[in-house]
């Protein structure tokens, strides 16, 4: 869709899912463009984040949430160009990330947004390497996997947002870093791009095996994005004082109930931690990580990817896609042009 | 047996054991009373303590210690009496723990064992709310629990050695503190003789119903001496930022495979800490909880009971009790007098 339509378009939610998302779970509904309230701004999209947490949003139960409604736009952050302001700090023509919604417009406090600075990283990165999935990167790497020098580490869909930025940062601490990963483009690309020590395909025969032969000194810490499998495969070979920094399991988003997890007595014995986190509960992380990671992106010391579909059509999909592993880098919609 | 017996006597293990541990997996025997080396003393054993890590000790498969082999003697903590000393710290008479096994007479390293003043606290909370177990609850209540004024805690096997200690700690710290014992007497002991908030009997028809009667305002620390059943109630009822010290899961120890456990997807969500631990890998916390707990059990703010049952021979039918939780309070075995 071109940007400046007159109309406004938005995804809804139209039923509440049961078991595997589908597109048909949502609808298109147009309206008016917006104007802006009192301290508000009007943005229209260009990139919206699709990312595999909003399967949880459309749950009835909530642990730290909202749920989302039949019949209300479906969350999700945005970069946008300002095209009218009632803020005093922002102008039209401004570029902001914050933003919610799968829509073609927002509108938004302008104490929410932030303003993304011309001629640095790549605006696509402002919702990825640079954005909340970065930080949750940054947040689990520093305060619960916290790598040594020689230990290994272990990070499940390492070629994913999250996890292919977790995956750099503890080899810059000198760890050996071992990924997992779905398929064998992503899993070399995950070794020769991203500059992992090895990366291990979960969809291979002895997922166990072939990461035994890739930690043969145990596991020191793992960042979880995934649960089930291979989180079963990992937490059998952890070693004694492990971290194990709880980001997803996505896996089983898709599960109206949940399968039963790991016996936990190792936990005892083996003196490990399991720590669940959530970025948005450390919004300090956010912005200390965007001033550091900023110039590593621009330099090309921090390696991203982005997978971006065109329209906000796409996003339904896009998001059953994501749960499946069917992405490859940050899965991104692009709903309007770049600025000029 | 009187101490003073011509021969030492000592519990060695006959077969390993599998599945319910029984007496008849050991074996009494009788050797000369040993001299000691270099460096060395030999002491009479006036207490043996009994805890449920020792049927861990009986696996084959170790995670931070050594497995005891068939014809060896099982280990354990002991208050004894020094007879012999080649040591120059130590002189007959001198009561020490730390020396280790099931046996009524044991050589020591002079630099491996604590003198025990005389006319402190009594000689059998060396073993319990002063020893190991004692230890043991300060270092997770301090360390990972960290209860703070007004929040809910909950301690499983909330009458032991362990649990007594911790609730009574987090009582301290200004926390509601639910315990979690088996069974009516165990119950109000823990209610009104040790001052938690309130106990939930685990043996009742409802526990997670009957648990949620007690923390209304759902669960913030868990002291996890138990699993199972009463980890999966627990769990269920944790808060946003809950921590959980995994000291022990001591419903599953007769267990050759152990079941499945919790699907960890609310660690995530709820950002808990699940957090392993075994107070042998800090030391300086059992010097430190020493200094600080001798003077609260003189005085009598500090609630210490003890279950102590008579002679060597029955160590053996004792583990196995308390593996069921047979005991009520610290689990000792008198092998031999108190000190003239």
């Amino acid at each position: 869709m071109a940007a400046n339509d007159a109309v406004r378009r938005s995804v809804v939610l139209k039923r509440r899912p049961s078991g595997e998302l589908r597109a048909s779970d949502f609808e298109m509904r147009e309206d008016e463009i917006p104007v802006p309230g009192p301290g508000e701004i009007v943005t229209r999209t260009i990139f919206l984040s699709i990312d595999p947490y909003m399967r949880g949003r459309l749950r009835e139960e909530q642990t730290y949430a909202v749920a989302i409604q039949v019949g209300e736009v479906m969350t999700g952050e945005t970069v946008g160009e300002v095209i009218a302001s009632n803020h005093p700090g922002y102008v039209a023509g401004d570029i902001v990330v914050g933003p919610r919604g799968w829509q073609t417009h927002a509108v938004a406090k302008g104490d929410n947004v932030v303003k993304v600075p011309r001629g640095g990283a790549p605006l696509a990165t402002w919702l990825g390497t640079l954005g909340m999935p970065g930080a949750t990167a940054y947040a689990g790497i520093t305060e619960i996997c916290k790598p040594k020098p020689g230990e290994t580490v272990v990070i499940s869909a390492a070629s994913g947002a999250v996890g292919s930025v977790a995956g750099q940062l503890a080899k810059r601490a000198g760890a050996r870093v071992v990924g997992i990963a779905g398929g064998p483009e992503k899993c070399l690309w995950v070794q020769d791009t991203l500059g992992f020590d090895a990366c291990v395909d979960h969809r291979a025969y002895d997922l166990a095996g072939d990461l035994k032969a890739e930690c043969p000194d145990g596991i020191d810490a793992y960042f979880e994005n995934v649960g089930g499998a291979v989180q079963a495969a990992v937490f059998g070979q952890l070693n004694r004082f492990a971290r194990v920094a709880m980001c997803g399991m996505v896996s089983q988003y898709n599960d109206d109930e949940f399968p039963a997890g790991p016996n936990l007595g190792f936990v005892v014995g083996k003196a490990v931690t399991i720590q669940g986190f959530i970025v948005s509960d450390r919004p300090a992380r956010i912005v200390e990580w965007r001033k550091l990671a900023a110039p590593l992106i621009v330099s090309g010391e921090l390696i991203h990817r982005e997978d971006i579909h065109e329209g906000l059509d796409r996003a339904p999909e896009a998001l059953a896609g994501i749960l499946t592993g069917q992405n490859f880098g940050k899965l991104l919609i692009r709903v309007g042009p770049d600025p000029i």
